[in-house]
Formats: structure tokens, sequence, C-alpha cells
């Protein structure tokens, strides 16, 4: 019996997988912490987090622990570092890895990473709970034919098929190649995360092994798409390698397709508060297995501070 | 009889579709006047040109002239405008207009846009002789699900399968709608026109039928593309609807699929120099059809100054 069937169901305040699409506010702070001079960020970036639904760090890590962490990512992507088979993607036709799930299990440095005190601390902050990891994982993204991600929330899909009750988890995507506008960066709306979107349309069972590659299920329509890039334009995460963004569990975020020469590969992590621990999915027969979605955590993350290598 | 057949056969200084790729220096000049102050571009400008390979001109047209082609170009799209069935492509399964060929035929205003003195006059002085279309199109190009034009040098394909013998050609881009660096927008490799890629593989039979949607011959390897980016970088043309991108023949461009909501539509004319008429495909049996590629033009084209509308 896992924590998943312990806890207690609460009530659904973001009913999804419905007959129609539907908007409804927010209902859970974005930041829950309140500001003071020992906060692990500035209060300009604590507002703009609040405001736009993510916030992009740079400069966070020294060359050296960036070139330590891409060197780990190599000899992952490579096959160098063994993954077992249920945590991986590889390429089609090939057996270069695309992703790599459960990251913080499978390599000592990238699971220090991600309890290091430059994002958990501030995560933690904004959170104002204990965290635990919902999803860690390595991406890498080829130039030349690299493919788009659709707009989603994630949020939605957390809630719908996985259980994630309330709105109180942060993504941190950990730049691990140069990104610019061009070779497909994340791609984010400003302020769609005050807003719920609840998608149209039946969870398919075993929703997840298509979702991965092309999302049908829980996507906004292009009609809600369109009001929420009116009102509010699109931004993009750009920076050198080692730049680091968070974003809240429900930004719509997605990414262009890339067809220059030039690759891409982050460290995703989702830290979710420890209170905000899984239920039943609200919206599907079985829950997600767990490279996707963490059931059963022992223990809150431990943050460490100091140097990576 | 038609014009490509009158012509006599030249020396092919650019051979293409060979056994192997290969790198040649550009045999022909870039811009072919000398500038003055009564040129019809900054010598700043005619220098960028000239280094780049593409020119960006911001502000060249009134609200009023924007917008009347705007107008014009939705008639097109919508059907309203009557299109011949072989000028046009149409979006699968739907009956709304993505591209419309030979588009100075099929309406005044873009007819006299072609002709402009503020695009045309440009393009004569830098080509310095008569001008005549070697084609003609509007483009749309859809939001949501976009898809990429990969990687390309227009001179390879006009030289080995339409018959246009030297580097003495210069397309205009109009932009019909506002682009930014999200929305797909024209990508180009600055200085890879001084570079004549020649590609391998043979030509394929009919090769325009599948290559307008995937181009699969005459487009450089990857390796070719890194070693470019690598030296010169990407750029991107950026600007609101009535923006013009003009770029050489051999400039080396490419567009990125979009996701975002914002569809990107485009009138597109490529002046060919009148001494630079088509001769026999220099590596293909057939040429294409005259929708792409004009064999025989009567005159050069007059150009006209003053507004549009």
């Amino acid at each position: 019996m896992n924590m998943h069937a312990k806890q207690t169901a609460s009530t659904d305040v973001y009913p999804t997988r419905l007959a129609a699409e539907e908007w409804s506010e927010r209902k859970d702070p974005v930041v829950w912490s309140k500001w003071t001079p020992e906060a692990p960020l500035t209060q300009g970036q604590m507002q703009s987090y609040a405001d736009n639904g993510y916030l992009v760090l740079k400069n966070l890590f020294t060359k050296a622990e960036v070139a330590a962490l891409q060197a780990v990512s190599a000899a992952l992507r490579s096959g160098q570092t063994p993954v077992d088979d249920k945590d991986k993607i590889t390429e089609p036709g090939s057996d270069a890895i695309r992703t790599v799930f459960r990251l913080d299990r499978h390599n000592a440095l990238f699971d220090r990473l991600a309890r290091d005190s430059r994002i958990a601390g501030i995560v933690q902050f904004l959170l104002a709970d204990d965290l635990y990891l919902h999803q860690s994982r390595l991406n890498y993204k080829p130039g030349f034919n690299g493919k788009e991600f659709y707009w989603h929330s994630d949020f939605e899909t957390w809630h719908a098929e996985d259980g994630m009750p309330r709105m109180r988890a942060i993504s941190a995507s950990v730049l691990l190649s140069d990104n610019d506008a061009l070779n497909g960066p994340l791609m984010l709306i400003p302020g769609s995360h005050k807003t719920f979107v609840a998608c149209a349309g039946e969870t398919p069972d075993q929703n997840h092994q298509s979702s991965l590659k092309k999302q049908e299920v829980g996507v906004p329509s292009h009609d809600s798409l369109t009001k929420m890039a009116d009102a509010h334009g699109i931004d993009y995460a750009a920076g050198s390698a080692g730049t680091v963004v968070l974003f809240d569990s429900n930004t719509l975020h997605g990414s262009n397709g890339n067809i220059t020469p030039f690759s891409r590969s982050n460290a995703f992590f989702v830290y979710n508060a420890w209170s905000n621990r899984l239920q039943a999915p609200f919206a599907a027969k079985a829950p997600r297995p767990a490279f996707l979605s963490e059931l059963d955590p022992k223990a809150p993350i431990r943050i460490d501070a100091g140097a990576l290598v």
C-alpha cells in the first residue's frame, strides 16, 4: 500500500477533463512566504515570479560546476553511465538517449544539484514548506530536427493524472547548453499561472504513453491560447549553460522545434511541497508510473549549500 | 520554343548534385554597382548587404499601404479572389490557401508592389541590370502547428533545377504580419552567400513535387551547416508588417516551426537580372514548371514610384 492510497481525498478545487473547456481563477498563492531581507532572492525577483509565474536566474554556478554537469550529462546520454531501461527514452532508430527519468537516482552530482541551496533553497522559500521531487529528468533535444513541445500547464496533468491536489509545486530547468530564441527555447506565457484552464475530454487509459510524445488531452484550445497570448504576450528563457528557469506548476509553456545545428539539453526537477503530496488522480483511472510521478516519497529532501565540485 | 531553349549554354561554374558535397568560393559579385550618393540605399546598408548577404528594411510603407496589402492577401487566402488551381496549394483537409504562386499575375496591387521602387529600385541598383520576376508567391503560415522549412540556398536549386546560370538574383520577402523570434521567422546565416555548397545526390524526376513540402536533395549536410553556423552565427528577420527582407540567392536560410498562436504571412518576389535568364537546368532532366520558375519573360519589369494606394 503506497502513500498515494493512504492520503485522504480532498475536495477537488480544480476539476478538469470536462465536457467543455472552462477557465477559473487560481485558488492558491503563488508565493507562500513573506519577503524579508534574509530571503534567498531579492524582493524584485520575488515580485516578478509572483506576477509572471517564472523567474530566470543567471550565473548561479561556476564554469567548473557547469562543465562537471555537462560531462556527467554526456556520459548518461552516451550510455557510458548505465541507466535502467524503464527510466530512459532513446531516439528513434538509435541507442542515443533522449530522456533520463529519475535523474537524481542515477547520478550523485545531479542528486546534489537537485538539493542545492541555490535552487532548492529559493523554491523552499517560495513554497514555504519542505520539498520532495515529484519528477526529475535529463532532457536532450537534438539540433536540425528537434521536435516541438506543445503548450500545456503541468499542473493540469499532475492534478488530473497524478493526483496533485493544489498548485504548490515549482519546476526548475537547469540549462546545460546555451539557449537563445532560435534553438527551441522554453516559451512561457507570463501571468497564465493565475488562471486554471480546465481541459475538455476524458483521459484515455495509459495516456502518458502517447502524451510524452504528443499531448492530445490536457492541452488548452487554440481559442484559450490565443486569448492568453494576446493578453500577456509570450516570453522565452534564454541564457548560457548554467542558467536556471524556475516556473510555477500552472504556467503555460511549450517550445518550438529546432532546425538550427545547436542542440539543447537541460536537467529538470519538479519540487512539490511536502504538504501537497499526491492523492488519487482527480481525472484518471490509475496514477501514472513512478518515473513520472513520485507516489511515495520517504522524506523531504535535504538542502545542501556550497560548491557542487 | 521558349526562351529557355534559345539561350546558349554556358560553362557550369557551379556544378552541383555531385557524388559528394563540396564547398567552393562564390564566383560572382554580391553587389554589382558602385555606391554613389544617388544610390537608393545608404553606403552602410550596401556594405551590410555585401557582407551578410541580406538586409532588413523597415518602415518603407505607410500603415494604409500595409493594410491594403493585408486586405488583398486575406481575400486571396479565403478564396474571395479566385486563383487558378495550378497556382495554389491548400492546407491539408481544407480549402484554406497556404500558397499562391505567380502572385503578381493574380492581383494588381501585388503586381504594383513587386514593381515598387522602394523594393525593385534597390534590387536593380544592387544587381545593376534590368529585372524580371523569376518567381513570386504569397505564403501563409498558420500558428499552433506551423511547419519548419529546412536550411537551403535558393540558388543551388535554381541553378540545378531551373537553369539559372549565375548568382545575380535577389529575393524580397515583404512581411504581411508581425514577426518576432518565436513565430518561426526567416533565419539566415550571415556570410554564407560567399560560399557555394554543391550538394550531394542526383536530382529525382519531378523533385519539386516533394521538395516544396520537404526538401531531401539540394540541402547542405549537417556538417556543412554546423561549420557555417559556428563560423557566422544565425540571425533572423524580425519586424512588424510591412518590413522587407532582401537576401541574396545564395544565402543559407530556413525557418523553425511555430506553435505560437501568431500566424505569419508574406509576399515573396524573386528578382533575377535580365542578363541572367535561364538556360537548360544544370543538374536535372527537365526544368521545373512555370509557376516556380519563369522560363520566358517577355520584357523587364517597369519600376514605378509613388504610393501603392
